[in-house]
């Protein structure tokens, strides 16, 4: 297992030692959970006061952490300790997986399929005719890629993810198991006597340096195409409706659905269980918070709390107001006494 | 490609045609991203005013649509130019996917199943025991079949779900990927030093013309079935626990919770991301809107919002004095000292 | 089949008959849908009427139902209903399927994954080098245990289950079909010019007798491990995200998500649609109520309910007043036309 002393590490992460630097480690874990041997690190502000407390050997701290490790120990102080860390997450990891190139005999590629040499498909994939799979990318076990789907090169998907027909994904687009991508939009003409479907024939194009979580759901177009933009971070259990449009860099957290031809602008993020209703506009930079729900258009940059959402911090005075009604009521019934009793008083003093 | 002219187009969808009825087009686009090759529709008031402003070719308008398209293009007005429009993407559309009847190689099929002929079973699709599928229905690639399921005709099960033992499907039923039917109720004795599983050994039963979208879970009976009746259709990542029972042609939007023994009527719609809880009873024809959980049972007809969920139009109204809280608290505190000084004028008027 | 008399079942269950104890039946129904040849219960107080109008010809009631039972006809009191009707439930159950053991043919287990011989592989199953699975423990059809996984004894992993590689499942472990555990945590480095992945090599530990419903996602640690411990309880379509802790014998209901590195003591019940936000603690036995959502932490036994959730008896009274906050915004009004009416009579009293 790789060994690392205080003095490696502050040179590695561009940090500056403090303490001892021939403290040597060998593993990292959190601030609770670290031993002599292991490296930590303050990334949340919240678990501020388990520095002094740690038995970690090392701690990435802030720039700001003034405070001296305890004889024996180490911190380093760097800009990012959160970014450091990762580095030596990977650092102490065992070596990645690495898949074989090449299609598992297991596997099931339609002859008419494309697959480049240094792609890798895992065992009991399905790859039907017309679909191309590019250089380097990873088809995982039990995965699914529909009739004349493209999926672009250094590509990663995850075992048991389905991607239905003619469905277009770039380059380096991460996908995790269970994912379903380009099943029907939910669309029907609906009557009394029974609903008809509206045929659901678009696409979905996922761009370039995309990740969906476990779980997604991305619909089909009606028509056209549902269209995920480069650099979308998308966690588990997310539903994106048919004909939606996320922009470049938009951060959708878990369990948040939105609904059909809405569109979101570049760097949105939607907090986990929000909502978008259809066809609704969210600007570039606009935050929805967790578990709330626009219920018209949003200005770019706006930060909306609430069902239906409003200004956060609105949201959090109101809300406050909100746990204070009982007072508030009591307060109503015991001034209309009052002022029943003043008006009687001022009737007796002057009677006309 | 199809091509077809405004004229043939109006004849086709019954339509009256509006100006050049020999502009063609060869394919479909909304409004927005229309050119003039395209025929594009007006289905939502919110895009109106983007018929004088497309590039389309050809615009379905609504009959009530007055105005004239410029020069050179044609409008057709028609009753609904939404279903009108579904019939022209179809028209456009390349060839469907029609999968050749017969067990793919690399399926599993246990001796004791039955699949009719005219049944397509995908590469690596499992069939167990005693499984019954109906005469051209579709089993998608890696997508299981438990034993005793009994699949109906002219059915549709894409790539990777999963059908566990003894679980009915009607006939036409459509079931998108990732969608699990059949997966234990929910349903523990529970203590202090643990809880105790409570066997599940019902089934589900699915009507004909159910429409299942993805990554949906309709757990199965404790007992008896979980029941989803003819026509209702159900958009992807719904909950629908155990002993469900959903009346006819309901409509049940992405993400809803449906809790254990729930009853819905017919023609119910959940709204994305609404709840029911235990053992309710939605009435026939009721609305719950998105985000919202009744908690108690809800008449036929009503239309019911927030959380707990009231008659729409309160909450409407209480969600906009809510946000006037703060105002409200304001005139409270201003009251309350307007009275006071009130009170002591009228002492000092008055001293008895 | 099977056929009891009501003497048969009273002595089965310990339970007092009352009413005939020769009436024979061969199935279990609910109250509204049984017939004479079926025992049905009163489980729920909700369905208390139906006692007296069901055609069941025997029913487990309370101790503390009094009533007599219509001629020919049983009733059975005992203390606890329900657990005395899953034992029926069981008894008139047709025997449950039990997988041979061995691995099927179109099973694919790598040359270096260690499988119990008394275990079984499903078909399509997929099963990685170095992955362990333990004695009795089944793999369905489509399921795939990655790298190193290990799986210990008496699981039962359905079909089309993902578990990725180096998560370890305990003993007696049931997870139900489309989840996924080990998919990739969502964190990255956030920046205007895209998003840097932080590195996810942590894993999942889940310990013995946990049972994880359909399409749940539980994402892998970014370093350390996200751990279920023992007797956890996880309802369907339920988000875990990376580094959570669960406490013994936890239920998580349907459609919760718990955010990155929240901890929950023993036995918290979250129930539908609710929410944890990212680093909370929620103390043993506390209480999250349908689609609520704490933004602090909870304390132990605490009962929370609303967004931002509060206290349960606060939030019903808040909630009732809420709905009536158009009666107090109009009260509000009319008081401020009271004391602008006093003090202007004040004033021509009192001129001074």
């Amino acid at each position: 297992m790789a060994e690392k002393s205080a003095a490696d590490i502050a040179a590695e992460v561009g940090g500056s030692l403090v303490g001892d630097g021939s403290v040597k480690v060998s593993a990292v874990a959190s601030l609770a959970d670290a031993g002599e041997r292991h490296v930590s690190f303050l990334g949340n502000e919240k678990y501020r006061a388990q520095v002094a407390t740690t038995e970690a050997g090392i701690v990435l701290v802030p720039i700001d952490y003034a405070a001296e490790p305890p004889p024996g120990r180490a911190y380093i102080r760097c800009d990012n300790p959160n970014r450091a860390f990762s580095q030596l997450v990977v650092d102490f990891a065992p070596a990645p997986l690495v898949p074989t190139p090449g299609t598992h005999p297991a596997a099931v590629v339609a002859e008419g399929a494309t697959v480049a040499p240094s792609a890798s498909i895992g065992a009991c994939a399905v790859i039907e005719e017309g679909a191309v799979i590019g250089e380097k990318t990873i088809i995982g076990a039990g995965t699914y890629i529909g009739h004349g789907a493209r999926i672009g090169r250094d590509c990663h998907l995850y075992p048991n993810v389905t991607v239905r027909e003619a469905c277009i994904l770039g380059d380096r687009v991460i996908v995790h198991s269970g994912t379903v991508i380009g099943s029907d939009g939910f669309g029907f003409e609906m009557s009394k006597e029974g609903h008809t479907k509206i045929p659901q024939i678009g696409m979905v194009q996922i761009d370039d340096d995309v990740e969906l979580g476990a779980c997604v759901t991305v619909d089909r177009a009606r028509f056209g195409r549902t269209w995920i933009k480069r650099g979308v971070k998308v966690d588990n259990l997310v539903q994106i409706a048919h004909n939606v449009v996320i922009g470049e860099h938009s951060v959708i957290v878990a369990q948040v659905g939105i609904s059909g031809s809405a569109i979101l602008g570049k760097h949105v993020i939607m907090a986990g269980q929000s909502g978008a209703p259809g066809h609704i506009h969210i600007g570039d930079g606009a935050t929805i918070m967790g578990k709330s729900g626009p219920m018209s258009d949003v200005e770019p940059g706006a930060t909306l709390m609430g069902m239906p959402a409003m200004p956060r911090a609105k949201f959090m005075r109101c809300s406050v107001l909100y746990q204070r009604l009982p007072d508030m009521h009591s307060q109503l019934k015991s001034l209309q006494k009052q002022v029943e009793e003043l008006s009687r008083r001022l009737a007796e003093l002057d009677p006309s």
